[in-house]
């Protein structure tokens, strides 16, 4: 294909403007201000122009192939002399190759080079490398900054087993969100700061990042894993936005679609995500928040007018704390009571109209603003009341329970409770996002306090240069097991998004939802802690609102109680764990369940033989197989043991309720003991993986921080229980302490390998 | 004496207004905008009126008690039938008593009946049960609500122990605090905030309150621990404030009034208790806070003008995070190496003006702003450059390092460095006083908690009402300890306000520096601790700005940092118990040293005997002789391996700073079980001293769990050292599931005491 010469001058720009597969928001806006109304474009030119801007539709490899074979071969006619040539002027000189008439290419303006140099200057220069390939000549601008001290291994190859598959989207989206469109003022007013992440949103959305798990019918490519990705990277950038973008895409989108049948994503998917239609996920009411089952709003079905009625009953029926609600949603899925022929089938969720076009709440809608939280003021969270508001019987998503043209409910599931978990458990995305985006701001939070602790001097030896406070071993204690423990979710939560993703190849969908709820818990647990640590680790510095701890601490604080309250998931995940553990038991029952716990007496004698108990040599206490038993053991014990005292209290004739209520702390350590083996297996899996031998070292050691630093945390716990005596608990110790040093020499690689980009930090 | 019958009118009014000794900013507003321009007073009526409306002029107690006779015969011959008399009728009567004739009364105008019921209602009427009891008639308007349980226990009794002797003080602060003009917007703009919270502070100057700890001479009352009670109180309310406070009054009148002489505290502490002078610390520079000895402003004495010239030379020297800097700032008390005749000295605070009367900053000052903070942000910080600024040799503060006429230096401390510690160590009341409005912020918090707790339902067994979440033991297991704990700090802290105020009768000041800096580090790392719990335990609820979490939380959590990084102050609290141990060992030095390890392991012997360590008898755990030798034998283990181990270190030639990093871990640990002995020696004295039955069993409890958790948390540590075995520590932790389940009866009663008024929650 040949190009009109002015097309000529923009090949260089939009080869390097797409070098990295994508043009943000910015770049697209500059493009269109500088060329669309240029008198010295044609028609053609323009569409041309159009056309290679559009974010959703990126040039064929073999388009961009053919921009490079011309640049190329105009670049090496060029003189090598000049220290750095612009994409400007080569873009000149491509043009002038094909018009070799002077007076032909008046066009060719000062003012044109201007828009042209103009363009250059918006575009992310981090794509160069390529280009550098085919044309020597041009220089990276800015080197990057050389290490503080060289890592022992390859960075790139360990941030490329974080990134799993997903390390191009992951650039795309830091490509995208560092464009100066997204920068946020600090401390904003929530107004402001509501409309600017609503802006936000729809840029991303322009850019097909909200449909990713959307069916490919309705603009998605199905890539639920992409989509978990997006998510996680916005945790790097600004939580509000992270957070908007889930209740629209992933509750909102999530309910449509996970909930809903065919109907409903054919008529709402493709505008949901383009945010056309902005909504709302109105489960939490102000009476019940972890109790959904006891929900108050009713939808009673009417068969006069073949309608659903909406209605909040009581003051605690109100929809609160929702996202969306207060300003920008028009559509809400509600969750409320369906009732049909006077019968309760249970929850149910429905799609009731809130506003209209212009933004004004409709009839009988009732919403009111939750107005200035602790955190995440960008996200326009509100509260809802329903008046007897009619929506169409259509307006059901009845994926599990469906009333027919006649008026009659059916469901797929028979029983009420089961219909009710399995609707929920749907929904279980949620979970298996949130505690990503709230990694993605603790791993930024301890990037800074790394880098900071290998810059600041204080105190030191008379006559010396004053220490590096990260040569502190307090300052190593405090930020090296955070480290660790960040790798070990990383790991963890791949793990568990691609089990989600593949959901429907599990025989049982509770083990998913069991390991959502403890990975949810456990990790948003370590945001709140890492961030706060951090915090404190950076003195004054970090109290400063630029160093952004303030953002990522109010805005993350809320993660410990969204998607399900952290100590009512720990409950849920116990009650998991002896599920299995009864399963396990099988057919025998409770005759099994003796034999187990003799059973269980003779493996603990084996267990506990007097070698393994007292072994204190380092090689036995960082080898995998040590470190996994003792988790393993912690979990099976408190499993069998709080069996046993269900067992007991119930067999005494103790309601199911009062006797988990009673072992509640036991049941709670349970839960951590099981994720917490979990985390363990699945790294222990990455590092077995492993074949660079420099990158299998610093794993190992990473990964032994977690373990070791993780039963060193139980060791009363090991102590009472025999497991370990005193003189390996202070082995243990040692180890810790020996690995926190090993570990802050490749610190500074092992947070480069987060993959954040420098002006993120 | 007797008053104009217009007078007569207002005498209700200002006995109800002055019933509890305080007339806050807007009664005092309100009465002058009502009454000084009205046309119906006399120009002496108007005097007597501002005499009467000065908050520093409280009415003596005959006049008191002579308005209350007046009042009283009034009130006798109204009719008693009316529900409720209001002030105004009753004021109206008086008049009419003297006024007989009915023409005489025209000036008793519809009019003046409104202005008179206005005030009234501007009116506190918390005191008015002074007032029943000479006018039966007058109702309680608002009788408190009924307590959602009753305690066991006199709550006033307990307050009273809480309030030591300042119960006065603390009501006054309250009232003032709760007069409309100290609300506070949520999430408020920075430069409105600071505006607002500097008149706040010159309100409470006008009230006296920021002039307490001053000499009588220049107005003040030489009342430390008033001034700390203050202090305390503000912390319920706004942390800006009470930091703003602090740093007016505690740090920069301190350093006038600690580090100056005689004729300072004649020139400057008057305007500085009226804030006429508003001022800075200016201690922490960019490049070094913790290590204060290395600050690199220089202050250089000039023979030839007899000047010191201020001067930062280099970028790191800059002056940093200084507390009213930013905006109000016009003097600062600099803290610089002191050169003279070419020799330095050390580091000396010298008085420097840095703004003019209108607020421009004067040559040679560069102010700039450390913009919006995690949280704060009422608060104006800072940063100060100085080019070659001179000051009159009479601006260095001279307590501890003189430059007399004749230009030579001298001071009273000839070693560089006790002199610096000696200067340091009169700033300790900041340490004393930080802590204390942080527990005054967490206690908040726990009473918000603990109230919601008691309001809240969700699930609960089949077809009952749901369970109050209060009664979920992981719960109690949550905000028990953390509300015994808050009452262990209480009195803790009153112990170190206490010995600080009586300083001079001490042989050393190191042993209150060390216990100033352990008590500080730990209870502001529990108020960073307690209110993030707490929030948790609030759910979505305690995400609403409303709900002060979020304030509370934002601005305690530079608590950690400020006065003192936690971990350096840990660490002076360390070295601070070496000492002392030192010379417990006498004139034996090493030799000593060494018995001392050899009775160590007899008397290990005597104490770990087998009953003791295996001794799970509810009634021993629960005996403060088992609870106090747990504590006092964790922290004198650790202090003879720590010194055992440093000995060791420096015996072979380590340099002593070397020595001291690597046992760092050692010495926190020791610097914490330091200082949880003193908490709870403390704790356990206020219970001895309890002679009320009821006050005292809840006491008992509330220390037991406050030790017994503490032994918990350490179990670990207590079973590698065989001072208790597995069997004991399991019985310790039932203990303590008991006494959260008795205090959760009594958490009503426990957070009244707290003193806070209900509309401060």
């Amino acid at each position: 294909m040949t190009y009109s010469p002015q097309i000529q001058t923009l090949i260089p720009l939009f080869y390097i403007g797409w070098a990295d597969a994508v043009l943000g928001p910015s770049e697209i806006a500059l493009i269109q201000a500088k060329l669309i109304d240029a008198e010295w474009l044609s028609e053609a030119d323009k569409e041309l122009i159009a056309e290679w801007s559009n974010p959703q539709n990126p040039p064929t490899d073999e388009l961009l192939k053919s921009w490079a074979e011309s640049i190329r071969q105009t670049a090496e006619k060029m003189p090598d002399t000049e220290e750095r040539i612009s994409l400007a002027k080569l873009g000149a000189e491509m043009a002038c190759t094909q018009q070799e008439d002077a007076e032909d290419k008046d066009w060719l303006s000062e003012e044109v080079i201007r828009a042209l140099k103009e363009i250059e200057k918006s575009l992310n220069v981090s794509g160069l490398e390529q280009f550098a390939s085919i044309f020597t000549a041009y220089q990276r601008a800015n080197e990057r900054k050389e290490r503080i001290e060289k890592p022992g291994f390859e960075v790139e190859k360990l941030q490329a087993l974080l990134d799993d598959e997903y390390g191009d989207i992951r650039k795309k989206v830091f490509h995208i969100l560092r464009d100066p469109i997204f920068k946020s003022a600090i401390i904003p007013n929530k107004e402001n700061y509501r409309e600017q992440v609503l802006t936000w949103m729809k840029l991303l959305a322009d850019q097909g990042l909200g449909a990713l798990h959307f069916p490919v019918s309705v603009g998605g490519q199905d890539n639920m894993g992409a989509y978990a990705a997006v998510f996680e990277t916005l945790g790097y950038h600004d939580l509000s936005l992270a957070i908007k973008f889930g209740v629209q895409f992933g509750l909102f989108g999530g309910a449509v679609l996970w909930l809903g049948t065919e109907k409903h994503h054919e008529k709402y998917l493709r505008d949901i995500g383009t945010v056309a239609l902005p909504g709302c996920f109105a489960m939490t009411e102000t009476g019940h928040g972890s109790n959904v089952r006891q929900l108050e709003t009713t939808a009673t079905y009417d068969p006069k007018t073949d309608e659903i009625v909406i209605h909040s009953p009581t003051p605690g029926s109100r929809k609160d704390y929702i996202g969306n609600a207060a300003a920008h949603g028009r559509m809400g899925a509600v969750f409320a009571q369906l009732i049909v022929n006077g019968e309760s089938q249970g929850v149910h969720a429905i799609l009731v109209p809130m506003r209209d076009e212009t933004g004004n709440s409709l009839p009988g809608v009732t919403i009111s603003d939750c107005d200035y939280k602790l955190g995440l003021n960008g996200v326009d969270n509100g509260r809802i009341r329903f008046d007897q508001v009619r929506v169409p019987r259509e307006n059901l998503l009845n994926r599990f329970g469906n009333i027919d043209e006649k008026g009659n409910y059916s469901s797929p599931i028979e029983n009420e409770g089961k219909r009710f978990f399995t609707m929920l458990g749907t929904l279980v995305g949620g979970r298996v996002c949130v505690p990503r985006a709230g990694l993605s701001a603790a791993k930024t939070c301890i990037a800074i306090a790394v880098k900071y602790a290998l810059e600041r001097r204080q105190f030191g030896d008379e006559d010396k240069e004053e220490m590096l406070i990260m040569d502190y071993p307090s300052h190593q204690r405090r930020l090296m097991p955070l480290l660790a423990k960040s790798y070990a979710l990383d790991f963890a939560l791949t793990y568990l998004t691609k089990r989600f993703e593949k959901r429907a190849e599990e025989p049982d969908m509770r083990e998913i939802e069991t390991l959502a709820a403890g990975l949810k818990a456990y990790a948003t647990w370590f945001t709140t802690h890492a961030i706060q640590e951090c915090r404190e680790a950076c003195g004054g510095k970090g109290y400063l609102a630029e160093t952004r701890f303030a953002a990522f601490k109010a805005d993350s604080d809320i993660f410990t109680t969204f998607e399900g309250d952290n100590t009512v998931l720990m409950q849920l995940v116990a009650r998991g764990v002896l599920h299995d553990f009864k399963k396990e038991l099988g057919e025998g029952g409770i005759f099994g369940m003796v034999e187990f716990v003799a059973d269980r007496f003779m493996t603990s004698v084996r267990e506990k033989n007097p070698f393994a108990i007292r072994n204190t040599n380092e090689k036995h206490l960082m080898s995998s197989e040590f470190q996994l038993h003792a988790f393993e053991y912690r979990e099976r014990d408190l499993t069998v043991s709080v069996a046993g005292r269900l067992r007991k209290h119930i067999g005494r004739g103790m309601a199911p309720f009062q006797a988990f209520l009673r072992c509640q702390t036991h049941l709670l350590e349970l839960a951590e003991a099981y994720t917490e083996r979990v985390v363990l297996e699945q790294f222990i899996e990455v590092v077995d993986a492993c074949e660079d031998k420099d990158l299998k070292t610093i794993l190992i050691r990473t990964c032994s921080l977690y373990a070791l630093h993780t039963i060193e945390s139980h060791k009363g716990w090991y102590l009472e229980q025999d497991y370990m005596d005193s003189f390996k608990t202070k082995a243990i110790r040692k180890v810790v302490d020996k690995l926190c040093g090993q570990l802050r020499d490749e610190a500074v690689g092992l947070v480069d390998a987060f993959g954040i980009p420098e002006d993120c930090l």
